[in-house]
């Protein structure tokens, strides 16, 4: 949809995507893609606040990180996606001597013996089961954690080979919390309600992310309930997170073990079922995007109705905090000025856009509608006047109003309203 | 050697590495393995310290994230692995109308089709060159900075049937650079000394990192010349980080441009030179648990001889900074305050061990050794006496002193200790 292109363009203008039709094309299918800078950034925000809101939740969670590829299937059998050695295999192809048989013979062992990468996190977390329980004091209820890389196989027809399509990567978050049978239910319910809160509180229009039950016949045979978390793009709806409510048949077969060494406590001893909740960080960072671009009209003081589109992204999630500008006069005293403040801007963990580095002459017009659709919360304005008397211009993103800070207090200005806005 | 044995065991004792001799050997050859909850955390404060030291020098770094697999070859093209279809190639394996040449022809096809799994994060970036050279206004030096999975190819002998040897996996950190060729050489000593400095900064013992020009005969053609850090490990040495001076034809082979889009300023026109720095997270995790890890013997007051160990991780990078125990009282009551205080820490981004949920009957003096082992910061102990006159006990792994604090005062306390720590 037109709406898409313009979103996905604009992701590319300012760097939060590389450049490429495939790239863009991969992103839209709700996949990893090659990110630029504030892309990376954008990421980098997101994990994070899905790790704090893991890690300062009142829940007993521990976070592991286990291996891309292993021996085990995964769980689910959508298909099996193999990591091998290609040279060794192509030698095998060349290799005269070989009848038919013996040819199938070798190549069957050799796949026999290829790795295969994960399709969800799932797997993993199930391997490290006994572990935490005994870490967790054998009480349930607790969850596993973890953020990772996982590998989409070909649908029921392959690949095509005509669109040369790979295996989709994805960056999935997944927490697998393991609860007593009586409970699970309610957990699942309880997981749904934070996640949601969770992705709404990052959201300009909260109402575009709800949660859905799906529906029974969606369901696989060990899954008992499920629920999506959809993100409602103007082009059309996309779940985000997914939630399942699992019972014990796949801890059961991949630990293989006796039952009571599977036995937790909650209350009194029992086995537990297992409630997945694994959203996916791409096309998580997708709906913010999308959910945060705003398209402005307004007149200007000509009477000339002008465009401005704003990228409001949460504080917490903005890639770049604070753009740092030149204005009119002496520039390499204005330039020293400025390195100082972005270095002590930087060691606050502040992130900082040099854009007193550019020699391209932009007006500072131009400057702001470029920051506010790369969604800069601040810009400061540097100027002949801050070497007289140390004040500095700072123009806020959301209220488009410019203050004058004085250059010492600059720095915990922009840092008390960042806190802020993370302690929401 | 006993000494790595030793450390091994250790680290899945407290669950740093997850249990198994596979995954314990993983670790020994330098690749990722499946950490526990302890490493989990220690890898994300070493990644957290590496992307700060990148994003707050003075230099200019732009992040990315790239693709896992894609189908360009590998630089250096040591191997290749590739991610296959596998029910895709049995099912042309298990096709009886197929020749001998008609089943060559049809695998070749697939494995052709396949894309490539990365060997290292140098070919993603040259591949950004052309946007990255964009942002910084065609200005020269600038760096792009990634961490991410990379795979190891087999050696030429292929991978093991025996040992079952599978792709090694392992995380690294690169920051790749462009610079003038007449300043390529001081940059390749300008990094090595500032990553030399970021290892020994979280060191207890730093002398035991050190760097060393590679010698010429072990360099790749386009490799001018090439430094290592290395850790001096009670076993021996290993290196952690590795940077090459690599000049332009790999970027002029990427790009395949013309020779003027890649130009950039740095004074006058110019073809950048390329240095890479590329460090090894899982082997740099593995030299600080070892550099921390000290073994005291003292007396105790009945002149007994004690061994005690302590993980001496520095404080930015302890996985656990605060474990939360219960002293002789009312349990009911004083779990209420663990918990509102565990609640307290948690926000302030202080992470805590929820000691004072073991159902275990352990004797402070195990207790206290087991946090040590775990390279637990401080030990606060909440007794009957707090509920009485707030006061509560913190006993520091460092100094094994205890003091007593009022616990209103507690968390800053402890947040002071730890930000004084990470300003070092």
């Amino acid at each position: 949809s037109a709406a898409e292109d313009h979103l996905l363009h604009l992701c590319v203008d300012r760097d939060f995507l590389c450049p490429g039709q495939t790239n863009m094309g991969l992103f839209q299918r709700g996949l990893s893609c090659s990110y630029g800078p504030l892309g990376l950034e954008l990421r980098r925000n997101l994990l994070d606040q899905w790790w704090r809101s893991v890690s300062t939740s009142s829940a007993q969670v521990f976070g592991i990180k286990t291996l891309t590829c292993s021996q085990d299937p995964p769980t689910g059998g959508a298909g099996h996606l193999g990591i091998v050695d290609l040279d060794d295999l192509t030698q095998v192809l060349v290799q005269k001597g070989l009848s038919r048989e013996e040819l199938i013979q070798q190549l069957r062992e050799r796949l026999h013996r290829s790795r295969l990468m994960r399709t969800s996190l799932y797997q993993g977390a199930l391997k490290q089961f006994v572990p935490s329980l005994e870490l967790a004091n054998r009480k349930l209820p607790f969850g596993l954690a973890e953020t990772g890389l996982c590998f989409q196989p070909p649908g029921r027809s392959g690949w095509s080979p005509k669109s040369m399509d790979g295996p989709g990567e994805a960056t999935n978050t997944s927490l697998v919390w393991f609860c007593s049978p009586r409970t699970s239910g309610q957990w699942l319910d309880y997981w749904t309600r934070q996640r949601l809160k969770w992705w709404r509180k990052f959201a300009l229009s909260p109402s575009n992310f709800s949660s859905a039950e799906v529906p029974e016949e969606e369901l696989e045979a060990v899954v008992s309930r499920g629920v999506r978390v959809w993100y409602r793009f103007p082009w059309g709806q996309k779940p985000v997170e997914t939630l399942w409510l699992r019972g014990n048949a796949e801890l059961l077969r991949t630990l293989n073990g006796a039952r009571f060494t599977l036995q937790g406590r909650d209350g009194r001893k029992t086995l537990p079922h297992v409630v997945t909740v694994t959203g996916n960080v791409d096309c998580g960072m997708m709906a913010f995007l999308s959910n945060s671009l705003q398209q402005l009209k307004k007149d200007n003081s000509k009477h000339r109705l002008q465009h401005r589109q704003v990228l409001k992204l949460h504080p917490a999630l903005a890639p770049v905090k604070v753009a740092l500008e030149i204005g009119r006069g002496a520039t390499a005293e204005l330039r020293q000025l400025c390195e100082g403040l972005m270095q002590e801007l930087k060691e606050a963990q502040i992130s900082v856009w040099p854009g007193y580095l550019s020699t391209q002459a932009s007006s500072m017009e131009q400057l702001t509608a470029k920051y506010d659709e790369m969604g800069v919360l601040f810009t400061v304005v540097i100027s002949e006047n801050t070497l007289e008397n140390g004040l500095l211009q700072v123009r806020s993103r959301d209220t488009t109003i410019k203050e004058t800070v004085h250059i010492s207090e600059s720095r915990n200005y922009i840092f008390r309203y960042i806190s802020a806005a993370h302690h929401v």
